[in-house]
């Protein structure tokens, strides 16, 4: 605390000689105050985005079973932990490096460019901590759907790799000044730059795991009910809490005042998108189903992250409408009829509705709001806009699905070859916890281990 | 994220080109950086007290049983869900619109008034935001009073009428230029806005009910423990957390410093109630009490909300000892006395110590700190202002709770000859997450259910 | 809210009056809103440290028994309760107050100098909060290593002697103006104001207490496992999270950019230790074990706490990697070979971390971060500067060691002949949740009591 420093200099006691608010201060411009604003802004949103991740650890930890449990809070610890490496020694770089042919940065490893003695260093260093915690938010989503089955050290090889490679690129195609940037594609927060990325990765992920132990017999889909659903609810939450540092901190500042509009939107989506699920699910099997209302709120934000600074809390709501709608139908097709395994319904609420978010940019984008927030004066088919809009939005999402899902099939079939990327199905009936970690979740508690 | 925009159209690397600060900068003014800073401070505090919703959530999961936690995560989904759509259809136009004989607003419904072109535009989408979590706290008071037995689709006609109509109006009469305004009542952050509200609403909700099963037999009351103290342990620090943005967010600006003031009164009442709730329930009953103490926490929180501002840290520090002692009266007064079933105390935590919070103000406020947070130089009877404060907040706090309990008890009535309130004793005794929402909380636990 | 008052007094709904942003704004000026950047700043870092609170609360509730789990959570709520009452009346003022021979303050008391009608008045009510929540975070650490034995009255006593004398007496050393800050002494967020404070008294508790029953049989240690690990987790992501405010909001500063590189020091720091910690486990005992995966992110939050504003991102990642290996052997050999029961390795995490993270200022200081945090052009050892730093560092902790525990040892001996320190063996048998505060924390569910 360099205040008291200086204090100690002049020899006085901090409140006798007055504690004089601010002691290093002096010269403020508006200039100064700005930087400062947009800094703290961006900070602090950062500081909201990383809480992101206990909020999934829990989502995912209580839609599944308690012996697997403390293998899941692990392997969010480790996305974070092993992408904020990652992030630092490759990925900055890769994302937003010195452009090469559109398709990756090659400058700024080590955060080289971060020279803590001038404004642009300092700010670099401020940008860096909220892009490594939207990159560990990617990792994560894969995590899911990967539950109760992965090997912890396959899981650790994918997560570097996803932070150090496959995410970067696509960052920097979209928002490093790459080529799906150059066609006008807009993403604002990450519908295809994280979540899309995420969900298809996680598909690689389920689809080379093959399904949990008895999930699918006679071509019958058994559930396997998770197993602390308050947890799960509470993590649903913090998401939410922490999305509001997601949207509205993507503006990187402070001073550009829609970020009034885009936490607004971003919650009426989630609001919406809530309500629509649970009278879907209510409307198909007779009962409004909390996980299922859970995974609905999440998938509004999911669907709101690209347009959140472009369309009208009206849209918004419509669009969190059809996000919630959509994620009922998706995990029941992707579970009845695909039969991939996704314990937390990961692609259907990260693939499926992130795909979706980036799409209706191309339908709802309304001038107004993207001059307001600084992304353009872009219209959506639904005002007037056209449809080629939506084209370049479209092409985005099929350039990031064939790179994302190409390059996680190639990794996980990797890892299966090298360090193995499922665990035997005797430890898999044991659970995880004790068979990878050596302990227990719940000790002392009795519990059926099922299946 | 618009810096990356701008950056494709020059066609540079990002860091290649300085990733300079910032990119949309140019003429920040002193207005502007404090028009900015106002709002930065308004959406954050708006965060802040959007996470006291898990923080409900988890308090009354917690002090509830086992066999109803879905439910109750369910409910207070939806108490945010529908509230933020039903405060934005009508909510806000009811409480800030143009006046009505003082009575209620007329205008500003579907944030009509929130044109993201312009400062005042983009001002009242933050404010909104800011307003609308408001109304959901109000709201989610009620779910704890009317826990384990009310039924899920009549609670939802409750919260969308709550939300939209019966918590608006008595916004506008305190907070949006109605008749208590005129009157010169001060409820800084809503003691009685959405607490006495709450409470008030809780009480109607539980007469209307009735208590669970084996609640009362015989004439004696029977203790229904709840199944997850540290669960409900940390809804109560989520709330104190929450709560920081709750009061001192209540300035809606920034640069109005007393926010140091109301940051530090709230967190000594806290401090001082939850030490006498825990001393009181101590020397009623020989131990000291780990859910009455957290209950103390809130009531302390609750009473300081109406006087933060105005009131000095020490008779914050009283306003919270005698809240931490009135709660625990009244929680017995309520359960052995009036044997009105509130399984986890929310209309003696709210309702009671939200009337007493409202009336401190009439007893404690200081003039030199209400002029410093801007609600002008009144002083309490304690502090050479008589009694005419005192009786203006008497005549509030009357007629809220007219207004309110007289409303709720209609709209519960309604509820109950039409949707139906209450489920059926089958179903308590199976308990509501299997019976209302087709699930189990904890699969794969033992648990006994009780009752 | 002062912007309604207002309004009413115009006579004008507030909509259709405009909602003109802001009501009380006029005549901002760069300092003005340099001092309101600054003190949101640091307040809403006292928020988020506060929220460290319930991070401690679930760390030690999932790493010990369920038996427990409400005792936990009132020594906790406890601990931030007294503390700030306590800090309020006496430490504050010790800690800042006018310096008598360098070893205390002697002014301040009962937040006197706290004029709500003056900038620096207001100041000093904001930097207050700061400094209450730093002292309840020390005083909490303890509890962890005293867990499941300790008798919660005896308990009281010594949080609110923590709080008002012992932590005060440090601060005012370190970063009051003190004896240590005179000799150079750097200590930026307190790696030895806060944790290494906290681990010597929980060194003394834990000597004063012995082992838990069954602890130790025949000369070996026996594990006894926690009962919550996702509990464990969350707690330990949302100290992460709060960190976050305990480092970068130790500039009491906004308008300070080096909050960037002080937020990414700290995050680099626990990612690699988190890893290296799992690691060190891993080769040791074969698995990776969750609960020491999660120590060791807290092993790298603790020791980045004093050097986070003087050294590189690089430096913080090696001092983060020494960190995590550290704490897992602090844990075996304070366990295995003192034989001293640290149910939750606060002793190690805290007070072996913290003295670790004081010398490596020493060690790794660079002169560029340094002077842009406004700590000084100082230069450890691997950058040129010498041991001269590094011996400042050492006579620091040894200073505060020879204080702390000697003081700490007194106070447990003294509560120990009084009030008493330890439960009785059976009431350590049943659990304390049932012994001392009458009640159960799992109703319902089935749980083996051990031991």
């Amino acid at each position: 605390m360099r205040k008291y420093v200086l204090m100690v200099l002049t020899g006085v006691g901090l409140i006798s000689g007055g504690l004089a608010f601010p002691a290093f201060a002096g010269e403020a411009t508006s200039q100064s105050n700005q930087v400062a604003i947009d800094t703290i802004w961006t900070l602090l949103a950062a500081f909201l985005v990383f809480f992101m991740q206990p909020g999934f650890a829990l989502v995912e930890t209580g839609f599944t079973r308690a012996k697997n449990a403390a293998n899941i809070c692990m392997k969010n610890l480790m996305d974070f932990s092993v992408g904020s490496i990652a992030f630092f020694l490759v990925g900055f770089g890769i994302m937003f490096g010195a452009d090469r042919l559109g398709l990756f940065g090659s400058s700024g490893f080590f955060l080289s460019t971060g020279d803590p003695g001038t404004g642009d260093g300092l700010w670099q260093i401020a940008f860096w901590l909220f892009q490594a915690v939207f990159c560990a938010t990617a990792a994560t989503i894969v995590s899911g759907a990967m539950a109760e089955r992965t090997k912890f050290v396959g899981y650790l090889v994918y997560s570097f790799v996803l932070s150090a490679l496959i995410y970067p690129v696509v960052g920097h195609w979209i928002w490093g000044g790459g080529w799906l940037a150059g066609r006008g594609m807009v993403d604002f927060a990450g519908s295809t730059v994280v979540h899309s990325v995420g969900g298809w990765a996680a598909l690689a992920g389920a689809i080379m795991l093959g399904p949990r132990l008895g999930k699918y017999t006679n071509g019958n889909s058994n559930a396997i009910p998770g197993h602390n659903i308050p947890l799960a609810a509470l993590g649903v939450f913090i998401l939410w809490f922490g999305w509001f540092g997601f949207n509205a901190g993507s503006t990187t500042s402070g001073t550009n005042l829609s970020i009034a509009t885009i936490a607004v939107t971003t919650n009426l989506a989630a609001a919406a998108a809530s309500i629509s699920a649970m009278l879907t699910v209510w409307f198909q099997f007779g009962k409004p189903d909390t996980s299922m209302t859970l995974n609905g709120a999440l998938a509004g934000l999911v669907a709101i992250t690209a347009p959140c600074a472009v369309v009208s809390p009206s849209s918004a709501i419509i669009i969190g409408l059809l996000a919630g709608i959509l994620v009922v139908l998706a995990v029941e097709f992707i579970d009845k009829v695909l039969h991939v395994d996704d314990p937390v319904g990961a692609i259907s609420v990260h693939g499926v509705c992130g795909i979706f978010g980036t799409l209706s940019v191309g339908l709802f984008a309304q001038a107004s709001y993207g001059e307001s927030s600084g992304v353009g004066a872009i219209n959506g088919l639904f005002f007037g806009g056209g449809l080629s809009l939506f084209w370049t939005q479209l092409v985005g999402v099929l350039a990031v699905a064939a790179w994302t899902f190409g390059l996680a099939m190639g990794l996980f079939y990797l890892i299966k070859k090298t360090v193995g990327l499922r665990v035997s199905p005797e430890q898999e009936l044991k659970g995880l916890d004790i068979e990878e970690h050596g302990m227990e979740s719940y000790a002392g508690f009795q519990i059926f281990v099922t299946e």
